[in-house]
Parts: C-alpha cells; structure tokens; sequence
C-alpha cells in the first residue's frame, strides 16, 4: 500500500512528490510514461518563475534541476500509463496498462492539460520558437512587435486583447466569419486599435530558419494567399483536459468537475472525494503558469500529509 | 491614478508585482517599508522551493535573484508603509503613513503574517540558525536526529506530529499544564513514540556558536533547570495576522475575513470586495510556503488583469 499515488510529471507532479517525501512520507510513487517536467521543457526560454532569470537556459534546462531536487527526498518513478482511479473502501486502487493493480492511501493527480494544435505545416517545428500556447508566458518576448493570434472562441479573443497591451499589433485570425466568445469579449476586441480581425482565414504554413519564426502563409475561403511577417503567433483552438484517469467504468466522473471536465477543488486541492487531491492544470481555475501548478503541487502534498495524519 | 497598488514585498508581493507589469500595467507600486524579500530572507538555507536547490546559498542570496527578476519588468518599489485601504466608487484610496493618499483601481494586499516570538534569551540571536517557526521547511534538516517544540495549540501539536516523522525524537515544551489544542489531535500526540511532552516548562535561554544552537535551558514551575540538547527548536506560540490595512475607520475589516483575520479568497485570489486580492499568508487556508505564496501572487497578477481589462 502506497502512502501516495501521484500521477503526472509536471511542476505540479514533481513538486508534490518534493513535498510528500521531504515532508517524511516514505512510500510515495510518481507515474509518468515520459519524462516528467511537463509542458514547460518545450520552451527555449522561461523568465516569469520566480527566483529563475537566466536567459541562456532552456525549459529542459529548468527542469533538469527540478527534478534532481524533486527527487532527492525518496520520489520514485514509475514509468506506466494509469488507466483508471477507484475509491475502494478507506483506500484507492489504481489500474496500470499493464493491468497490474495498485492500492494507495492518497492519491493527486496532476495529468494537466494538452493544448490542441491547428494543425498547420510548420506548427511543431517553430513550437517554442515563435509558436506558442500560452500569452502570459510568451506575450513579453514580443513587447512592441507585431504578433498573431489563431483562433475563435473566449480564450482566443482575451489573450489577443491581453497581447494587446505588450504588442504593437495582434492580428486575430479566425476560420470563420463569427466569433464563438462572449459578446462583451467580442466587443472589447473590435474596438482595440491595435487588434486587426481577419476572418474566413486559415494558417496554412509557419516559415522560419534556425532562430525562429519568421512568417505566416494564410489562406482564405477563396483560396487566396498572403504573407503575415511575425516572429510570433499564439495559438488558442481547444484544449483537452487530461481527465480520463478520474473517469469510473461507466464513463462517469469518480469526482466533481465543472463544465469544462476541469476538477472542482477547494483551496487544500481537495476534491469531492477524501482522500483525492488534484493539482495543476487539471483544476478549475487554474492559471496555467509553472509557479502556480508548482505551488498547487505543495498545497496538495501538504494536504496529503494532514489527511493521513488524520487517518492514524 | 495607479492600475495596482502591491502592499507587502514578500514572495507573494514580488511576484504579483511581475506578473502585473509583465503581463502590460503600466503604473504598479509595492509598498514595503524595509527591504522586500519576506521573512524568508531569514533563512539560512531553503531546499523545498522547486528549482532553488544549493546548499550553498542563504535565503538572503536567494530572494536577491527574485527581485531583480520582479522589478525588471517595470514595478515601482515604495518605501512607504501603507495604513489604509478604502473603496471610494469603483477605485481605491490608499493613506500612506506620511499622511499622502494615492488612488489606484486595484489593490492586492500581501503583508503576510508574522510568527511571534516566545521571547527567551537567544532567541533572535539563533533564528535561522535552529530557531525556527516552520516545521515544513526546516524539518528535515533535522532528519533522524532529535529536536524541540514549544507551544501548546494545535499548530504546536501538529507541527510535533509532523516533525516526529520525519526526526528521530521530537520534546514538546509547553508553560502550562494542559494543551489547548483538539482532543484528537492531543491524543495523537500523546500515544506517538517518539514524542516526549514537558509540561510546565518554560525555554530560559537557547545557547549555541557560530554553527548554530548547540542546547536548550529549560526551568519548570519549581525554577528548576535543566538542558536539552537539540539543534532544532520549532516555535509556535501563535502568528500577527498582518490585516490592519484592511481595518476601516470604525475598525470593522472592509473585507471579509475569517474567524483568525484571515482574509477570504476564492481560487482567483478575489475577495469579497471587487477589485481586492489578497495573495499569500494572509489568506486563508495559507500553507505558508514560499512557492505557495508565489503562486498566489501570480493568480493576483493575472486576476487583476482581467479585471483591469473587463473594467475598459
């Protein structure tokens, strides 16, 4: 029997299993089919964690160090897929692909969320290097330039208008003629100076070099071409909320989620179910920044160690 | 007319400060009478703050690195004690202690709390040094060796409990003969091994060199004394909740707090007042963590922007 089941690598994962172990908790395993560091170590450049300000180090590079301190304290790592979390009396069982059953007292998942991509040419190969999912950690690399936007719905729309205020222009860009987001979104873009709206328009390739981004191929409903010069554009087309661990047999969440399949927590991370903590992007509210899912991940350890005190 | 004012320059402080000016303000002050950097700048070692692991720095050397980052992005640092906060219309009147008062359309309030001292001789002399307030972030330095607790509510008891996983023997001092803690958690504590309770004891004075605290003298209530030697003590004789700038001229709070002063926040760090945050050990359910109160502070940051922008 495990004291804690942690499933994710990310900040959130790691810094969970720093606390649980460094807080004397001695049977504590992290699942992580890959390697952990999360969607951070695709990033060539990190500078609004605090306390890491070296623009010569990559998001490998930052997460290298995370996780030999994360590690430290007696973490294991167990490289297997979970399928499946079930409450089994006073303690949960956990299904690995393999189908071997594991049973731990505790159990947080921090399996995060995956940003879709469009699917244009281009878009993995500039992915860190001009493409991005994320304004509030990548917008300030562009202060003062012109930078793109894809997409169509209320996070599209509001990280354009966020853009809008470091940027010297955002072109918000959208295959359709209408937006799905709020009307008041909707309205506060269309009158933003510096945000050019061009719908019915699709990226069709990303070109750049060695260093980066350096122009955007679109295409429109006539089949017409044009070139946008940006060394960035921010795509913003859906999410999948890694949910499906939390899911029972019967396709039902085992644990209150909210509308979008992101977990309701209070703010110990608990869940609806003792004993079940979430961490990180998975969470309602979450902000999507490593210094938030890490300072999720010490929530939850902490919250871990009180309920098994509790337990005793 | 300011876009954020920042009151408190701890960890929490410092980074709302460049989560704000990154993210596009233009006009943001943290007010912080001494130099920012949060209690932990008294720290003579950190290695629970993810990616922050070498043994070689002190707390000091560590917030060094945050400040340069947090104020790279544009804050304003004034050394100014703020007395008040008060919403008039839709923005904020802040009384600054030289009588000055300064508006501003958002505030986030991040004073944080201050552990109080038990007040023997040597105490400050050695805090940092083996005195300590907080079991998660210094108990394991005292890994399978044996230390001390002073106090008698329930954080003294369950920072024990805490502590005597973790430490080969934990003695609890307390100057009265009863705890004032929950019934279950005494009993906890008292059916623990390796938990010695000494009662009607009272620290006279913490002695040790230039490496540390070396041994306790402790005196009961018959002015006998005797010596513990620990290199640990763990004081919780209770916390200064830091909420005076939330107290209105009637010196009701304007806010809604807890029955400790605590102020009440949601997952977005937004209290019961529009346009107020509160982010870090001010809040409630605090873990009162470094990388909790940094995560805090960056929710604030994005909160107050989103704010800012719905408010256009």
């Amino acid at each position: 029997m495990l004291d804690c089941a942690i499933i994710g690598g990310g900040p959130a994962g790691l810094t969970a299993g720093l606390y649980t172990t460094r807080g004397g908790l001695k049977n504590v395993v992290m699942f992580e089919m890959g390697l952990p560091g999360g969607q951070i170590t695709q990033s060539s450049e990190i500078e609004n964690y605090p306390g890491f300000f070296d623009h010569t180090k990559t998001g490998m590079d930052f997460m290298d160090s995370w996780m030999e301190q994360c590690f430290h304290f007696g973490l294991t790592h167990k490289m297997e897929k979970v399928l499946k979390v079930k409450k089994v009396d006073e303690h949960f069982e956990l299904t690995l692909e393999s189908g071997e059953k594991v049973e731990s007292k505790t159990v947080i998942v921090a399996t995060g969320s995956t940003p879709k991509r469009a699917g244009f040419k281009g878009e993995d190969e500039f992915f860190g290097r001009g493409v991005s999912t994320c304004a509030t950690c990548d917008g300030f690399f562009y202060k003062n330039r012109e930078v793109a936007v894809l997409g169509g719905g209320d996070t599209a729309l509001e990280e354009a208008y966020y853009l809008s205020k470091i940027c010297s222009k955002v072109y918000l860009i959208h295959r359709r003629d209408e937006f799905r987001a709020s009307p008041l979104t909707i309205q506060r873009v269309q009158k933003t100076q510096n945000i050019e709206i061009i719908t019915n328009t699709h990226i069709k390739e990303a070109i750049g070099d060695s260093m980066g981004l350096s122009r955007l191929v679109l295409e429109n409903l006539n089949a017409e071409q044009s070139v946008l010069e940006v060394n960035g554009i921010f795509v913003f087309v859906g999410r999948n909320i890694n949910n499906g661990v939390l899911k029972s047999d019967e396709d039902n969440f085992i644990c209150e989620v909210n509308q979008y399949g992101e977990v309701s927590v209070d703010l110990k991370m608990r869940t609806s179910v003792e004993g079940l903590f979430v961490a990180g992007d998975l969470r309602a509210d979450a902000q999507k920044q490593v210094v938030c899912a890490a300072g999720d991940g010490a929530v939850a350890g902490l919250s871990v160690i009180s309920y098994i005190q509790e337990m005793e």
